[in-house]
Parts: C-alpha cells; structure tokens; sequence
C-alpha cells in the first residue's frame, strides 16, 4: 500500500481503457464522486449486457471477508480478476488482453517496473493488486452516528437514537452489527474467505417474494451447489446506505423505507410501524460518512497513437 | 464564472444521471483525466448507440467560436443542449426530463437557487450555462513550445524547431494557426457563432479519399446545404493533439504520422519526407499543455431513494 501503488490504482480504477470497448471503467458502476455504486438496479457492462445483480458499494470494502453478494471471491484481488474479464462488467476477452493493452501504454509500463520493482512487473496479478491498494483506501470515517458513538451526544437527532434502539430490539443488528453494520471483519471472528451470510427471505411467502422478485436467484448456492447455500447471501453494509439506493441483490427496491419494510418482515417476520419505519431511517442517515477528498488522477497517454476499440 | 457556479458545472459534467440511462456522463466520451475524448473512433452513447463523428477535446474549447465538427452550435452552451438530448449522446428524451430527473435531487435544487440567485433556477438554459463553466476553466497552458515562445530556448528540441518551420513551409500553419493552432479566436477577427472552417479533402483523388473514408461525410453541408459547404469543417485545434488519437472527423486515423501525412496531401497536395513528418511530429508533441490538478466533484445524493433508470 505505498502511495505509488494507490495512484497508479487510482489511474487503473478511471481508466476505461481496462474495458474492451474503452466506454467503461471502474468508477461508471462505482462512482466513488457518489455512494460508490451507479444508483441503478444492475449495472450495463462494456458489451452492452446488463448484469443480474446490483453493483454494490466500494466505499469500505476493505473491512470485507468476501466479495461479491455470493461471496464467490475470497478477496478484493480475486473479485478484481473476475471483474476485468466478465461480459457484463469490463468485457475483456481475456487476462492476456488486458496486460496486452496497458503494456502499449509507456506511462503505465514505466509504474508497474517502479512500484512492483522489477521488469515484466505489468502482469495480470499486479494490475488487480494495484487496483485493490487504491479501493482499499476508499472508507467513510465520522459519520454522524460515529461521532455520537465518540461521545459527541449532539451529533445525532432523538429520532436516531430512536431508531437505533428499534434496530436493536426489532433485530436487525443480529446480522448488521460491528463496525461496518455487516457482520464480522477481517482478523477478528472471522479470517479473509471466510463470509458471513444469511438466508434471504429467511421467512418466505410475504407478498414481498413476488413483488420484488426475491426468490428468482439462488444466491450462494449457485457458486457451492450446497442446498444449504440457496439464496443465501453476503450481508452487506449499512454504511451509506442512505445514498446507495436501488437495495438488495436486484436493485428491485427503489426506496429505503421498502427496504426497512421488506427487511422487517422477509428476515424477522416483523410488520413494522410507520414511526419505527422513519426513525430507523433516521438512524440509517446517520451512518452516511465523510468521503475524502480525491485529486483527479491523469491517464497515461498513448503517444501519437490510440488503440482501435470495438 | 463564479467558483460555485464552476463547481456545480463540475458536479454535472461528471453525473451520469445526466443521460437516460444514467450510464454515461460528459466525461465518458470528453474524459478530463487524460486528452478530452475517449480515445475511440466514434462514441456509445448512454442508449447503446454509436455516433458518426468522432468525440473532439473538451480541452480550450472556450477559444472556439463555433462548436461541433460542423460549426452547428455558435456557442458552448448551445452545443451541450442539443448533447444532453442527442440520441447518440446523453439520450435524455427531451428537455424536460432532464431538469425533471435534476429537480429530484436536494443537493442540485439548492445550488441552482444559489448560483443564479432565483428560485425556478434549475432549468435547462442554467443547466447548460453551469456545464459551459466549468468547461470553458478547461484550459491547458504552458505547453513546451509555449515556453519556447515565452523565450525559453531549452523548452524544445532541435526537432521541434525544425518541425515548426516545416509546419509553416509545407503550409499547415496557413489554417493551424493563433493561440490554439486552429485558426481566429472569439473577440479578434472571428465573433462567436462564426466559424472558420476548410474544404477536407481539399485535393481529392488520393489513396486516403478512399483508405479513411473522407468523402463519405458532407460535413457542414448537412448544416447549411448550401453546395459550397460540401465537406466543409471546422478546423480543430493541434494542443494536445499527440494524445488525443484517433484522428479527423471519423476517427478513422489512428496515428499522428499518418495523420499528418494524410493532410499533407488532401490540403496541401505535398508529399513529406521521413524527416519532415518525424519534425512536425516533435513539433506537434511540443503542443501538449499542462493540465490542471482537479479535485474529484461530490455528486450531490438523492437521500433513501433512487431515479430507476431503464
């Protein structure tokens, strides 16, 4: 993680020139100037296809045991490979391209040798460790609650103190606990690989499952094949929730107080209140943190040439 | 130009809630991280499909006085209102919906009302004036030949020198010249809305006619269809024009040597030497400005909610 990896991660995470067509980088389905993700249901890729599931948040993804909402890869690094080369995300045709293309690229050349510190540094494996010091550098300290957490009692409203005892006593945080609302983090209970998941709908039959299609992917079990692992899913953060709207694995649920219904009442077979309803929300708003300010990297060029895109 | 007026252009320039499908901002296709385009012969736009001209630098636009290959927009602003609802660009369907999805969002209705000092503020005119901005603050001083012209005799190689005479004796600088290496600048000769434009091929017959599909585009004809305007276009700046391949109207040259053989013989019907074309092409790299540091734009979050976008 020296700042030469992290720049050149940063120059890697806006550079569309990692997507085949050149049209998609990192930052179109991550905007990290916004919540981190591309506020639609799923995101569009460098082929034009659509992927099944929404584009989670980046911001904290470093406190994560696993990635992806199935947990498939056992670390940033891994979830990175398979992002570059997916039809529905960067649409790579394959490893080999993507050295391929930035070996054309002096400036990118010339980083890889100085930061990895040997020639023939520019290989697949030091392109996503690159990529992975960058995001790993992308958290959102002090939120609001975080600052009444410190002892700042003026830092939040009633109706977020509120809402944090309803999420407590209603149940939410028996999964959403810890520092990043998402269960265990890396080097504590649990090790990196290893994934927190739940069953999602835990209770089945609400008029929910239908409405916003909840029981059409199978989740973890697609990955392991294990009946044990249908629709179980990563529990995701509930850091800057508030501004990461579409929720859930499909981005069918527009609104974050249906998804504080849909929560209730699929996971606790609760029915929820309209005033516990907006003081969780309350609460939910208040763990929207402080983004860092980021300098805008400068691409590489490609002297007097370009690389003809599809 | 005032700083919040440039900062909120900013915000927009980089929102892909600006396009249809929110998968495409103004910077996707003029990316302000690297030369002002994409790099590609003809952009995708936010609905899947591919222009027919090629993305020019955003870069020192604000010395154009006409803007688009065929001089259609006499000014910036003009130029972005007919993009935000251009089908092969941002895709909006019209006007309206595009301050309608704006309107939405707290943080952009706050800053209209700020910035021009009026409720009813966020409408398309503003938006476009805002996005014009902070474009027109996109300027690249001091490039080598800049400081060799500031009298710093060591800026440039000896190439360069040559490369600059050949470019005024083989006869590019009779169109490429002023600040910007593309002829009269608002405020002097030109004013803004009129366009200096030339015949391209303006010698037609050679290999390239066919090789690079010059003639298939009637350029500022389609404008005006008057006969004497039959593939009329603007002449474009030469800054930064050694990263901001491919190259022409159609994109359909992808390096700077052929480039610049290219318009040797269409414009000038001279065919260049080895030596010459490696000189104007020193000279040419002596034409990349310095880019200024930019601080990533917070994008303005729509709290518990999203626009669902097709």
């Amino acid at each position: 993680m020296t700042p030469a990896k992290i720049e050149l991660g940063k120059q890697l995470y806006f550079d569309a020139r990692l997507s085949f067509t050149g049209t998609v980088s990192c930052n179109s389905c991550h905007n990290v100037m916004a919540g981190g993700e591309d506020g639609r249901a799923v995101s569009v890729g460098a082929l034009g296809k659509a992927g099944k599931r929404s584009a989670p948040t980046l911001w904290n993804v470093a406190y994560q045991t696993v990635y992806f909402w199935d947990g498939r890869a056992p670390d940033l690094k891994s979830a990175i490979k398979e992002q570059l080369i997916s039809p529905t995300e960067m649409g790579m045709p394959a490893e080999a391209s993507v050295t391929d293309r930035l070996s054309l690229i002096p400036g990118y050349r010339d980083q890889f040798e100085h930061v990895f510190r040997k020639s023939g540094s520019l290989n697949y494996d030091n392109i996503a460790r690159a990529l992975a010091a960058y995001i790993r550098t992308l958290v959102t300290p002090n939120s609001a609650f975080d600052r009444y957490l410190d002892g700042n009692k003026k830092a939040v409203s009633s109706s977020v103190i509120n809402g944090h005892h309803e999420f407590i006593e209603v149940g939410c945080a028996s999964c959403h606990f810890w520092v990043n609302f998402s269960g265990p983090v890396p080097g504590l209970a649990f090790q990196m690989g290893e994934g927190f998941y739940e069953l999602f709908p835990n209770f089945q039959g609400s008029k929910y499952d239908k409405m916003y299609k909840l029981k059409d992917d199978l989740g973890r079990y697609l990955v392991t094949k294990e009946k044990i692992h249908k629709r179980m899913w990563r529990v995701q953060t509930l850091r800057n929730v508030a501004i990461t709207a579409p929720y859930f694995h499909n981005g069918e649920v527009k609104t974050l107080e249906v998804a504080v219904r849909v929560m209730a009442k699929t996971q606790l077979d609760k029915e929820l209140t309209d005033q516990q309803v907006n003081d969780i929300i309350s609460f939910l708003n208040s763990l929207t943190g402080e983004f860092p300010e980021q300098r805008m990297p400068r691409l590489p060029a490609m002297p007097n040439k370009t690389i003809r895109m599809p």
